[in-house]
Order: C-alpha cells, then sequence, then structure tokens
C-alpha cells in the first residue's frame, strides 16, 4: 500500500481537495486562505501547523517559534490583500516542557500578532510528544479586493516585493555561527506583509498573488499549475538580499540559487498588466516596500530562467513534506505552505 | 524550574491568557469559542488539537478520527448559539501513514461538516512523529443571541441536552470488546449540538452555556470559576445514558460515576431563570431534543451533590492535560477542550 513518503504532500492535498464537499460561498481552495461569502466581503481563513522535526531549527527560542507561528499565518492574509482580524494559536507540547517555555511562546505569538495590528484571540494547548504548533488567521478583504491565485495572463509582468534569499542567508548564517543575530533574524522572525497587500489590493493591479513561502520556484511551479501559463524569469533582476554576496564569498554558495529555491522569505509574489507595473512600483516604494519586475508570464507553459541570451529550465526544488528531497539540508527551516 | 506537568493545563493556559493583548472587538477569551465584533454579528472562532498519545483510542478509524475532529470543534460553535460557516482542518501525520489513511481521515471530517450543515473549507498537512490533528471552526451568532458562559444567577435552573455517559458507555463497551459498535459510536462519532444551540440561542433563555465535552463535573467547576456562584445538581434528576444500567450489571461499574466525571458528551451545559424552563424544555421536544433540570446555581461557592436528603460535596474529576491525574485510565478517549 503506499505511504505518504511514496506521494508526497501535494499530491496528498490533492486527494483531499478531491474529495470534499464545495461550499456554495467558499473559493480559495487551494489558495493561500480560504474565502467565504459573507455578502460585500470576504472571510479569510487559513492554517498553518509546524513541528519540532521538519520546522523548528535548534537555535529558534520559543519566543521566535511563537512569532513565526504568527506570521506565517499573517502573511497568507497578507497574499490575498486582507485585514487581520485575529489569530488562534494551539500549542501541542511536551509535557516536560518548562512554564518558561510556554510563557516566551504566547509572548512571540502575542508580540507578532499586535505588531501586525491584530492579537491572539484564543487557543489550545495539549501534551504531544514533539513540539508542534498550529496557527488560523482570520480577517476580511472586500470581494473586489481578493487577490486570487488565479488570474496570470501571458504578457503579464512577474514581480516580487522586498529582497529574495533573506531566510537562507540567515539560515547558512546560523549554519557557520550558531549564534548570530544580524541575518538570522529575517529566518525566524519572518515579517508578513500585510501593508503591501493591502496596497496591492487598493491598487487592483494585479491578476494574481501569492506568498513566497516555499521560494520562488516552488511557487512558480504552483501558480503555473493553476493558470496554465508559463514564465520567463530574468536572473539579473532577481533583487538578492543583502547578506547573500557575503554568503558567497565565505562559504562559496551561489546567492541565486539561494534566492531562487530556498524559501522562508514570506514577500509576495505577483502578476500585472506591464502598464501598471510603474504606478504600482511608486505607491509601494511611498511606503518604504520595495517592488521589482523580475520576468513575465508566457503563453508556453514552461518556467524559464534567462541568463543574458541564455534561456534554461528553471528547476522545482520546493521542499515537499513527506518525500525524501534532494533539497534537505534545508528541512529545518523550510516552513512549507502547501494546504488545501 | 517548573514544568507544565507541575501546573497543569489550565494553570497554564491563564498564564497565556494573563500576558495576551486584549482587542478591543474582542470577547469570550477563556470561552468556547472567542467572538470578534462584525457589528450586529459576532464572528466565532475555536481550534482544538488531538494527539495520537491523549486522545486517539486504538480502535478509532482514521474515519472516526476526521469525525471527531470535526465535531468537537462544531460543538464549540455549538455552545454559543452559533451557525458554522466552515472547518479547517490540519494533519500532522508520520511519513510512513498509508494514503488510505489519509483519504479516510478526510473524508470523516467532510462527513461530520456537511452532515451538519457545512463544509471543510481549507487546511493544512505536515510531518509529524505521532498523529497529531488540529482543527478550526468558525460562525457566526447574532450579537444578542451570543450564548456566553458568563451569566449564571443564584437562583437559576441547571440543566442539560440528551443523557449523560453515552460516551462513558461506549468507553467501557470497548474495553469489553474492541470491535462492539452499538455503544462506541457515541464515543468515536460524536454529535455536535447545533439545533439545540440555535434553539436555545433564539428563545433567548439561558443565563449561561457550554459545551460538556470535559465532563459535568469539570464544567461546573469551570462555569463556577467564572461566575462566582455554586450549583447543587440532584443525582436522581441525572438523564442516565441508556448503556449505563446494563455497564454496571456485566462490569459494576456506578453508572452516576460515569454520567458525572466522564466527559465527551458534548451536550450543553445550561442556566436559566425558572420560569424559563418549561417553554424552552418544550422547545427543544419538538425537535427531538431531551433537556433535563438537573439541579440549581446557588450563592454558596461550593458544588453539591444532592442525593434525597444527604448532601456532598462533588469532586471535580476532569482529565486535565499535562497533569498526572487519578482519573488517568480515561486518559485515551477524553478530549479535554481547555483553551486560552
Amino acid at each position: 500500500m503506499k505511504q505518504l513518503a511514496d506521494i508526497g504532500e501535494r499530491a496528498a492535498i490533492r486527494r483531499i481537495q478531491a474529495l470534499l464537499t464545495k461550499g456554495k460561498q467558499t473559493r480559495g481552495i487551494g489558495d493561500d486562505c480560504a474565502a467565504i461569502d459573507l455578502g460585500n466581503t470576504y472571510l479569510l481563513v487559513t492554517t498553518d501547523m509546524i513541528s519540532q522535526q521538519t520546522h523548528i531549527p535548534p537555535q529558534m527560542t520559543p519566543y521566535q517559534m511563537g512569532w513565526f507561528l504568527v506570521a506565517i499565518n499573517l502573511s497568507d492574509i497578507a497574499a490575498k490583500g486582507g485585514t487581520p482580524l485575529g489569530v488562534l494559536c494551539s500549542y501541542g507540547l511536551p509535557k516536560e516542557t518548562s512554564t518558561m517555555f510556554l510563557t516566551q511562546l504566547a509572548k512571540g505569538a502575542n508580540a507578532c500578532a499586535v505588531r501586525f495590528g491584530t492579537t491572539v484571540v484564543g487557543g489550545d494547548t495539549k501534551e504531544t510528544t514533539e513540539i508542534t504548533l498550529c496557527g488560523t488567521a482570520f480577517g476580511t478583504v472586500d470581494k473586489d479586493e481578493f487577490l486570487s491565485r488565479d488570474g496570470a495572463r501571458p504578457g503579464d509582468v512577474v514581480a516580487v516585493t522586498g529582497r529574495l534569499g533573506n531566510a537562507g542567508a540567515g539560515y547558512y548564517a546560523l549554519q557557520r555561527s550558531p549564534r548570530e543575530k544580524k541575518y538570522s533574524k529575517a529566518l525566524l522572525e519572518p515579517h508578513p506583509r500585510l501593508t503591501a497587500g493591502r496596497l496591492l489590493a487598493q491598487l487592483h493591479s494585479v491578476t494574481s498573488c501569492m506568498d513566497l513561502s516555499d521560494g520562488l520556484s516552488a511557487s512558480l511551479y504552483q501558480l503555473q499549475e493553476r493558470n496554465t501559463v508559463g514564465f520567463e524569469i530574468d536572473k539579473d533582476a532577481l533583487p538578492l538580499a543583502s547578506g547573500l554576496p557575503q554568503l558567497h564569498t565565505t562559504l562559496g554558495i551561489d546567492p541565486y540559487s539561494v534566492a531562487l529555491h530556498f524559501g522562508g522569505d514570506y514577500e509576495l509574489l505577483v502578476t500585472l498588466p506591464p502598464k501598471r507595473v510603474e504606478k504600482t512600483k511608486k505607491t509601494l516604494q511611498q511606503h518604504g516596500i520595495l517592488f521589482t519586475s523580475i520576468g513575465r508570464v508566457t503563453q508556453k507553459k514552461k518556467i524559464l530562467l534567462r541568463e543574458k541570451t541564455r534561456k534554461k529550465i528553471l528547476s522545482n526544488k520546493g521542499y515537499e513534506h513527506f518525500k525524501t528531497h534532494n533539497f534537505s539540508h534545508h528541512k529545518q527551516v523550510r516552513a512549507v505552505q502547501q494546504r488545501f
């Protein structure tokens, strides 16, 4: 009999999706959030589980675990253009966990929620053998401002907020020096792009949007699957994180490989018509948010990486749960956003 | 340094509650659901985590695990008088889990949601060492129909929906015969009391309400703590589950002990003014729902069990996570509803 390890997380999720009864008032299955029709608005809901063996690097403090749990869920609200209404946090913890650990965990979760304009409104604690944390975020968005994963059209520009590879730079900085703080903060205490999401929603400029938690290559493959399009990404246009060049000097790691595949950045990946790029860029810049065009949507269902005149297929190196994976040295620090 | 095992789950939750920033538009912290102000209505949200070592008896099929996860979350919506809008299910599963297991799990969750008028709108799957499932339910209720845990007043009648001890009868039936199906279904596939909750909300008759997932004694102690009141429960008035007398004959187990302490029944516990009892009882009966007065709210902060003319303190035997507990033979089948 087949095991989950044989089929991988995405195939597992497709099986679940196929058997779910569809709600008349629901959209967004397989999107960053489910969206429930409340009249003029959608109620956005999303949940993410993280566990000790797959998501929590040993250097992560309990405060950071709480922060991270809330941040990754708020990132999904951001990716749909939403305003958060609240967060629920469930903590599965071994019984020998110290009370101090729990306090720090809850403080981190609270701090992240408050920092991004919302609150932790409830949760659950249960006894488990390994640390297993489950967060749920919910929010609202006007129906005509909902940023779907569906809608990318050939001719659209591909763009991202912020820089790529900050989380990866943090991961490698920690490998080198376990107490490193400058770069690892981006990895361990990510910031959901709620302001960027709201601005993009209000501008009505993007044709599709998702968060970059899985890394650029994996996210592009997910967008491709939903939109029956292809992408051409310009390697030289990628906005590299500031820590990446140093990484190259000290550890010999290719900055572009990190920016393309690492994940954990929680930036937004969007497609938009070329004529909308300038205004969008300007508006986001006015709020201190970098917005960079990195390529274009194509008709051909291929994802290509262009370097000067050469083009090659961009490989899909996103980390997938359950399946043994050739990117497994990243295993401990990837928070994959696969959901159904 | 103190561990969670030293302080128990409820003290852990009080610590979390104390440090959370309170949202201006939120009520219901420590209640069955959090309630977020949406204008005329509250958005109700609740989450429950269950894990292999504490909540999933070996006889439970994957279909039943999915059903159970959805049912216990919908029960919280029921306890606040709400109408469900949807459910999210996160499945933490070992990678050697069969795909059949996952399919059955998702089918059970879907079946329970659909049976009670809603749908599973999304979720997450992650790799964990033990089965750890986290459900979230959300719904709405008109503000003036919200059934709070707060509000019990001395002189009120204490009442319950349905019968007490069905889950306990199922547990013991399984102990005796692992393939037993007649009684164990109540334990493994509970029914959330959404119709009862809606009727109680529309009648505006109850002064406080919560679900009975923790068992009657533990639930009364939780209500007492929030309302600064006491209770006097009439032993002879308890509506015993039909399987309990047989349990007494075959295993010598006291039916009243099961009805008072076992938990897992997912009935509703309410308080209401004496003059409202008859109409409430009649209305619920018209919908095939038993409604039984079992005692009264008192001024004295004690919880007493009255048997004919004798009164004694009713002990609090609810199972609490993290803490070693003298009720631990029930450990595997209790789904404690402690939350913050």
